[in-house]
């Protein structure tokens, strides 16, 4: 199987923001800003996208259909379970059945890394990438990224702590990479054991330790349906131990921030008074999430 | 929890019909009129409205869907399985990610008595109730209210009989109350062990006694899946004692109709001939069901 | 229970290829030739159609939903799971609730053979097949024709194999006996015990023995999910017995083609390599299944 930069790009997909320049990054910011503040942009012809969704979600899927539709496209909604993956179709061949029908671009979102790396080379509409299993969930980053940049209007001197369950998160690493990039300062917290991979790049810290410097408290979802039952702690164990509660909250500077990409688990990640305070970006995440997701489905068709 | 007169009501938004006055009813109804002669009416933008369904159900899901489209609005479908609320995201969560993504307002039927109690003042689009466990199903109750109107011109004097399983009904307290004060003279018929918390307030009567001088004849499914499997009648027995036989059906007065919201279970509450007898308005309710969605989808969103 | 020829037929229904002459045919084939060409037709005004699915489905169903949105319909997408077909509705009350609530039309897949006997005459919309049982499957039927047609531009004298599993086919009666009446020579190659109704009607070879003259090679997909786990071949035995392997596909005629429904079992019916050979026609088939499918709802419409 050859590696994504064996294969020539197919203009307007978007799989990981790895390989994707910070010029490129600020173009899509920018568009997405533009969004959100009120521009309007409609396809004028009959063009199709499909959403695939290999697992459940209602942000991610939801946002990408608001945005497809602001943007005048028709939309096909698959889920796995009414589908001929039920006969044993492959994800090849059913991404290759929606091309032959005439859907101008995907959106993809499924259990298995790199599930992409199969595909590419071998249809010629553009993916975008709505989520492969630990690995990439691209649009997300963005949208934390479009919600840091409303903030501060920058990243270049930021100081962001990202806090959790590193080492299961699709959005961790291309988040950590794309900030730094970006120039900011990037520090990890949590349990030790779910560092595992950003430890020799990111200093591993306690929240308490940074909190006081910090612009952005970047929260990830413990993700309960990835561990095994193994969790060594009960949720208040966590909350208390590495978790933004009450007390640390009072503890951030005047004007910093909290992100998390929810679901939440209230109590756990962080108190459940916190989800709505004021320093929470987190509704603020999913509105952007739509004004990205029509950049970047703009792009992919244009 | 605060009580539903506590909090101030959003503009729009349908959650009982408890207490909505008879004036504000008719203007529903008089709006659904129109639309069920032909009225066009289309927003004039990028308008969503999210159905949220945590049941099962076809009549209500699509005729909403219907009266949407009809209405020009972009309708998220929303299915819990597919959904975050796998991950065990809470329905005020879901609700509020909706509003995040830009829903402008929403319908949900979900299995929980008054699950819009812990939503109330914490959103700010509104929510149009598709039926909530065994408590309320407002557009429903409309429905039956604009298929008698159409049919008798009038509430007042009509004589009306509730028939069977009103303990488990969504309909059968909000039907009772408002067809009362509209001025109608309500009775009850079926076991006595389903009448409890109506017996009280209503005559409880033998379908027999009351058929030679009732108007209408309101039928309610028998929610098997509402039920523990502790039915003491067989279905035939039920039909013979308290269902619509084909006897029965020729001692009603000659302009007497028959209602039920349907599915039917033939044989039970009515006879199978019956469903599409002269006098069944059962599929014209369904008719008229995506004219009363449009008037209350329309009356959310201007 | 009437038989089809017993009951008048409704305007634009298409639920078997049997009863419809080769004119009209020939009329739909010409027209989705248009639409594979480019021709552009919306209707002008508020139309529903409602696609009832009540098996998995990925190809039908979205080809289905592409065809029915560049015609400009509004779509109604119905999955068995999340329908009052839960709470024991039957089909024909679950059709005439779509009939009651506004659907023009009807595109229906059902695992039961001949399910629209027991609707037909009881609804005044018309049905479209999308497949039911192991009975038919009209718009299979069409678009395959209309692949051949496009490679040939005649069906007489054209000489096909259809190989595989026959008996639990849904298009290989349709398509045997409807290439017949259109001028070519059918034969049918596989197990004998798949053969049984066809054979004394229709030649049974061997594939090797009728390669070398087939200017199509019609296969058949191995439906697993209708066997009852008692097929008496490993995979890798019936593709070396009777499935196109890469030595078969060298001795086929310069100018012959390979269709096949899909999805595909990957070397079984044929080897994995060869469903992208250049005498595959399958994703052509697909393609073209969107033409046939705006030719077929265009005609129940209009």
């Amino acid at each position: 199987m050859m590696t994504m930069t064996e294969q020539e790009a197919i203009k307007g997909e978007l799989l990981t923001l790895e390989t994707m320049s910070t010029v490129e990054i600020s173009t899509i910011l920018q568009e997405a800003e533009h969004f959100a503040q009120g521009k309007q942009w409609k396809v004028d012809k009959d063009l199709f996208i499909a959403n695939l969704f290999f697992e459940p979600s209602t942000r991610t899927r939801y946002s990408f259909e608001v945005a497809e539709k602001l943007l005048g496209l028709h939309v096909l909604s698959f889920s796995e379970e009414n589908s001929s993956v039920q006969k044993g179709e492959s994800l090849l061949d059913t991404v290759k059945t929606f091309e032959a029908i005439g859907a101008n671009a995907l959106v993809i979102r499924h259990p298995e890394n790199n599930y992409f790396k199969e595909i590419r080379g071998k249809i010629s509409i553009p993916i975008i990438n709505g989520g492969d299993g630990s690995g990439h969930h691209p649009t997300q980053s963005l949208l934390d990224l479009l919600t840091i940049q409303q903030e501060f209007e920058r990243f270049s001197g930021l100081n962001i702590v990202i806090v959790g369950d590193l080492r299961h998160s699709r959005v961790a690493r291309s988040n950590a990479d794309v900030l730094t990039r970006l120039g900011a300062k990037v520090k990890i917290a949590g349990p030790r054991e779910w560092m595992a991979g950003f430890d020799t790049t990111y200093e591993h810290v306690s929240l308490d330790d940074t909190l006081l410097e910090c612009d952005v408290v970047m929260l990830l979802r413990i993700q309960h349906e990835r561990h095994d039952g193994s969790m060594e702690w009960s949720k208040e164990g966590y909350h208390q131990q590495f978790g933004l509660t009450l007390e640390r909250e009072k503890r951030m500077k005047k004007e910093a921030i909290i992100l998390h990409p929810a679901p939440v688990n209230r109590g756990v990640e962080l108190a459940s008074e916190l989800v709505e305070c004021d320093r929470s970006r987190i509704f603020k995440q999913m509105k952007n999430g739509v004004a990205v997701r029509r950049a970047v489905v703009k792009r992919a068709l244009t």
